[in-house]
């Protein structure tokens, strides 16, 4: 298996960009990226997107953006894994390169939510649950993540305000970062004054969804002379692990378990330990779930994600800064391109084009992404080298 | 790249399948497969599907699926390029254990299109079309195939009785296939009095759509001691190629510019020619699509497809045996599983499994996936060694 290097990344802001279609937020982002590179293609593109079919009635994204941006004729596919689809088509474009099958790969993630003509996107995120046993019963993915965090609280006694700089955090590091949905910072006490959504998430709690792309251009690393004047960001590590998508069939519904595999095995691959991880962007969808990926990935220990947040730990600057570039909770959480965004982000912390919410010398980078409650977690260690 | 052997293969009946459930239809396949290669479980898996997010309102399949077959934790990913997406699930799996990443890998393509709660499918079908261009305007996939057929037969002067062997050909080896949908046998005269769908189209000419799926289990060549009391089926060759979705924005609607580039690919990869070729398992979801794919991959001249067929050449002991066990036309087209279905029984033939529809001491089978009107086209050749 060869090693594999990001040679160029794109991105678009996450809005509701009601004036371009799901192929131009696409396009958009891949050009970004292939500009980047300096390719004008590659030998194959990788899409990750989880709904065009329901929201955007649009199926086979491999083939539509391949031919918008140039690439007619090569070979391409999309990859869904719910809200991780984003990081499986980037695990898929690393083993395609990986693999030798192909030379050069470009992954983009892309999610158009507004302005679709199958606007019920509630309905349509639901679709990343159990239909029988979860969305079937009426439950929406805010409401089963507040069971989450409900238990949660009464079994480690967490007060909601303890949630608070999750939130904060997110918000003020999306200031810096011109491609976030949200450029507001917050405080503890406008966080406790969020109107409540599904108890005890309230609005501050919750990602927003937009719509948005991202992309990546990834070569072997043998083929680097030609970006040789910047930082070399080395794909060190990607691993990839499944739950069972009801939260209800699993022993813990407190333990990410397949986000403590796929880390493990992230770990293994890259060689180091938590402690050598620089930053982690984390898929914070919900409070919540930011707190669940600390734990799980050996951050801190089980029942204590809030105290890493209320110690500033998370912060950049701190032990292990999360949501560097504003997180899902305000960069925008557009599902099937979050992934992309999160792999863009870490590329450019690496590089030092993070600029007032750079982390300092970093050399080692995480991303997570959560498909469903924890039900398939994509886990990639970047390098700078 | 190392060489990769299919060890188990698994399918459902093609039917309307009421009674199951889409994790069923999966399992059942998946576990048949299981059972096949002598592996409990594989480490990853890869699953084909175009539309459970709208008709049976359940994304992640991956994670649903491991789950249902006991490989929960596993790696696990959903592949989709509409009529394409069974091939794409293998064409993954192939490159993830040719990369070294997994050792054993389990390709499951299902589709579950009756007794759906969002049943809407000839609109859900018509995603894989240009949702601008195409399916906005109200086309369906048997009205765009109908153009292409009328084209066809404006240019090269064949009349609509000339493709009436496809549909013979494809019932009367069916007859011998448990899995497939349809076991009557038909004859010209039936083919001419059918009911016409969208002129010169008739229900003859149309694949059915269905509830099914299929599985194979794949290794490394050099892992294959275990299965030595059987044939050994090679992956002899994996590619993809896509083109527009939108027929009209292509020079040549009547060429299959990506069929001939995946075709020309994979005889280069196996080091062969189409005389070399011993069956094809081709993607007959109409007629015209049988038609355009014989010329596409070089088995007889751009205008001429149905000589072949009127010449005999395309039965069993012909030339160049084509849906040996029924076709899309009546085996059935479950859309997502198709392809896998295609590489199933392409194995059993490889096998000498296919009695009474054996190709006999066939070497070389060729197996084409098409998604939409020709827009991501997958091709696989399969050696018995």
């Amino acid at each position: 298996m060869r090693d594999i290097a990001v040679i160029g990344i794109g991105q678009t802001k996450v809005e509701e960009n009601w004036d371009k279609s799901l192929r131009e937020l696409a396009g958009d982002a891949a050009l970004a990226a292939l500009m980047d590179s300096g390719l004008i293609k590659t030998d194959a593109l990788y899409v990750g997107n989880m709904m065009s079919g329901s929201a955007n009635r649009q199926q086979q994204l491999g083939a539509y953006i391949a031919d918008w941006v140039g690439m007619r004729y090569t070979e391409a596919i999309r990859l869904e894994a719910a809200c991780s689809s984003g990081a499986a088509a980037f695990r898929s474009a690393v083993m395609a390169v990986a693999s030798g099958v192909v030379e050069t790969a470009l992954a983009v993630g892309v999610e158009k939510m507004t302005d679709s003509p199958g606007n019920e996107i509630t309905a349509d995120l639901a679709t990343a649950s159990d239909a029988d046993w979860e969305a079937g019963q009426g439950l929406s993915f805010v409401a089963l993540n507040a069971l989450i965090m409900r238990r949660y609280m009464h079994e480690f006694g967490w007060k909601k305000e303890d949630f608070a700089p999750f939130a904060v955090n997110a918000h003020n590091n999306a200031m810096h970062n011109p491609y976030a949905r949200f450029h507001e910072p917050t405080t503890i006490e406008e966080y406790l004054k969020a109107p409540m959504v599904a108890e005890p998430i309230n609005l501050m709690d919750a990602s927003a969804i937009g719509d948005g792309a991202a992309a990546c251009v990834i070569v072997p690393m043998e083929k680097l002379q030609r970006v040789a004047h910047r930082p070399i960001v080395r794909v060190a590590a990607s691993a990839a692990a499944t739950d069972t998508i009801a939260i209800d069939h699993r022993k813990d519904p407190l333990w990410l378990k397949s986000a403590n595999a796929s880390g493990r095995m992230a770990y293994a691959q890259a060689g180091i330990h938590p402690k050598d991880i620089d930053f982690f962007e984390l898929h914070d969808a919900f409070s919540i779930m930011a707190v669940l990926s600390l734990e799980a990935n050996g951050y801190t220990d089980k029942g204590t994600g809030p105290k890493l947040a209320l110690d500033g730990e998370i912060l950049i600057g701190g032990r292990i800064p999360i949501a560097t570039r504003g997180g899902l909770k305000a960069r925008g959480h557009p599902v099937g391109a979050t992934g992309m965004y999160q792999i863009v982000e870490a590329v450019q912390q690496l590089r030092g084009e993070a600029a007032g919410s750079q982390v300092e010398n970093a050399v080692y980078g995480m991303t997570q992404n959560i498909g469903g409650s924890g039900s398939n977690i994509i886990t990639h260690i970047f390098q700078r080298i």
